[in-house]
């Protein structure tokens, strides 16, 4: 395969919002989706928000002709929601599930019950070893005071050290995905300089689609206008990455958005745009320039300010720890002292009923509800804090081994 | 580094039985192992069950000389018990937590609070890039009748999977662990099989410790007797594995177990015996054999073999996912019955006041109680059924595959 001409890949990225039960018109645009992707023959389409499987087996059936090669990765309550569709054998997968996730009690908001994870899938082009990573971020609920951000920092970063780590033998390595932040934020300029991948926006020759490539836009008539208000192009979450990893070079063409209406119908797609872009990867000569993708001394910066946020996150999960622990005594103390107010009553040490009986016992039914509760949350609070803890104890060793390179070479 | 002579590495393996006031004589113990590890002066030292993070400080205090690199991998609420000391510098660490680790209601056996996972630490040695794993995979407490089974093959096959894809571009794969698996298991079969980690106990040119390299022994005082009874000479589940991946051969010159008692002491280090192994480590022309560990028709017997193990534990975790969703269903309905019954009084429908408050309330409150338990286990089990799922389709697609491979040759 050697002196090849150069090989294009069209790539194909959305956050397909079906959410059974809640998503507006979902099988109908799942059905819309699955036809626009048979005409349009992509070579690699990864899909999110893909919650229920008879959608992916759906997909599956009508995709069959030209996407030969699928894979769903199963994973949490709901799944992980996410998929892949290939022209070419997918050789090997591998799923890797975040360790923090949102809470469980957020129930409105119900990320933590999607197991959010990458997924890896391995395919194999004319003697070039693609990984492609497909993944969705925690959500971002409110971006003035956004809760979540320490989880979504450590997300960013284990989605970092995973590719990392596993695509040591890869030829080319492509992310596409729902990263939920904006290109500026902390989150992606970590992911980015960790692992030196390129976003096929900012590199594409060519561009046609939604205004700087926003993926959220208010034409879409799903979004919510008001989220939108502060942005009125819209924003970009959505993300097509790459890098060439040794002796292979990337370059981006083609980047395309879908923008709001699907071509011919009156609904879009999902509410996010779909993102497709056109790769050309060639050989060349020699190793590919630096594995890191920005220059060091940022990148120092880049990890000290997402340690940072990691660390607000950190303080924040230990007074909670420490809250719901001590909701959890207080409620333990309330029933010895209603065990030991029944024990007296027993031995006769009170004169008469002190306590009418329902509101004793109902009493007693809410401090063991409260005692559970209080519990179930203190045992999640204590592994938030272990895994921030651990994110922050990981970033420093790589500061350090940052600050130290210099002096090595 | 090229031309070099042989490199010489001592690997010290332990499961140290630390759990904070349950395990007898810990802090003794712990300062007999930090002395022992001292004096001996290993160059890489994989713990397992220090649950205790003071444990683990400890440690590190006392062998900052001799081990000035060292990792303590968090994960759950109680931790993962999992930690490395190094001679040379750790370059950088992973951690994968197993998505199946039995059952949180059986809390007797307590594994699944540890959210046993696989460590991974990257050293570099002369040159030679090593990819350590460390791991803990869950316990066996009934070999006739193995609830956890499925669940440890579901952690065999994720470990297997896993070093698989991080170690393409490692020179050298060491593997210390507690596997809780009898050599000729199914699931250390799969383990070995399907990544080519070969047995140091079985390579061994010289071996030196208990019979048959048992490091679960009767002679161990701390060990329940009557658990070993089937097993006169004990039993071996503690292991280090190792393979070379590419242009290195590995050679296991000596390997030795603890033997009971600690030297000149009267108690052991722990309830397990410790594994020590001294490898011969060189360069060698052209790459190494084949990726796999074992001849292809055996290893698709032995896929085969697990996949059906695994299967048995789907059909399982599917009737509890089935009858814990009914007893929600049977407590709701209960709920909603008592409902109609307090609107029907509220409304005169009923003569007179006809069933007692107290009894009234706590059946209602049973009702809820029984409604959230179900709704949990439900959820867990829908978990369970879905990881399960995916490990069976992952082998499937190994199997296929494996026996595509020759037809392509």
């Amino acid at each position: 395969m050697e002196g090849d001409p150069t090989l294009r890949l069209r790539v194909f990225d959305l956050n397909c919002w079906a959410i059974r039960y809640l998503s507006k018109r979902r099988q109908e645009r799942i059905r819309l989706i699955g036809d626009m992707l048979r005409q349009e023959g992509f070579d690699l389409v990864l899909l999110q928000e893909v919650w229920s499987e008879q959608d992916y087996s759906d997909l599956k059936v009508k995709l069959g002709g030209c996407y030969p090669f699928s894979h769903y990765f199963r994973s949490g309550v709901i799944g992980s929601g996410l998929c892949v569709f290939s022209r070419f054998p997918i050789l090997d997968t591998l799923l890797y599930q975040y360790s923090l996730n949102g809470y469980p009690y957020m129930l409105q908001h119900g990320d933590w019950f999607c197991g959010k994870s990458v997924g890896l899938v391995i395919i194999k082009i004319s003697g070039i070893i693609f990984n492609v990573y497909v993944t969705h971020l925690h959500a971002e609920y409110c971006r003035e005071k956004d809760a979540y951000l320490p989880h979504r920092l450590v997300q960013a970063w284990e989605l970092a050290q995973f590719i990392r780590h596993t695509s040591k033998a890869a030829d080319v390595v492509l992310l596409g995905g729902d990263l939920n932040m904006h290109p500026e934020d902390v989150g992606i300029r970590l992911l980015r300089g960790w692992t030196g991948l390129r976003d096929a926006f900012a590199e594409a020759t060519h561009f046609e689609g939604c205004e700087d490539g926003c993926t959220l836009v208010p034409n879409n008539c799903f979004t919510v206008k008001t989220e939108l208000l502060p942005f009125p192009l819209g924003i970009r979450i959505d993300y097509i990455l790459y890098k060439a990893v040794s002796g292979f070079m990337v370059k981006c063409e083609e980047l395309k958005t879908t923008t709001g209406t699907a071509p011919g119908m009156d609904i879009p797609f999902s509410d996010h745009e779909a993102v497709m872009a056109t790769l050309h990867i060639r050989r060349q000569g020699g190793a590919a320039g630096a594995n890191l993708g920005t220059a060091e001394p940022t990148l120092v910066d880049v990890v000290t300010e997402a340690r940072m946020e990691v660390g607000v996150g950190l303080r924040a999960a230990q007074r909670q720890r420490y809250s719901t622990g001590r909701m959890a005594v207080l409620a333990l103390l309330l029933l010895l002292l209603q065990a030991a107010a029944v024990l007296g009553a027993l031995a006769g040490l009170a004169a008469g009923q002190p306590f009418p009986k329902l509101s004793f016992s109902l009493l007693a039914f809410l401090a063991i509800g409260v005692l559970l509760l209080a519990t179930g949350l203190h045992l999640f609070h204590i592994i938030e804090v272990k895994m921030l803890q651990a994110t922050e104890e990981q970033m420093r060793t790589a500061l350090r081994a940052l600050q130290e390179r210099p002096s090595d070479g």
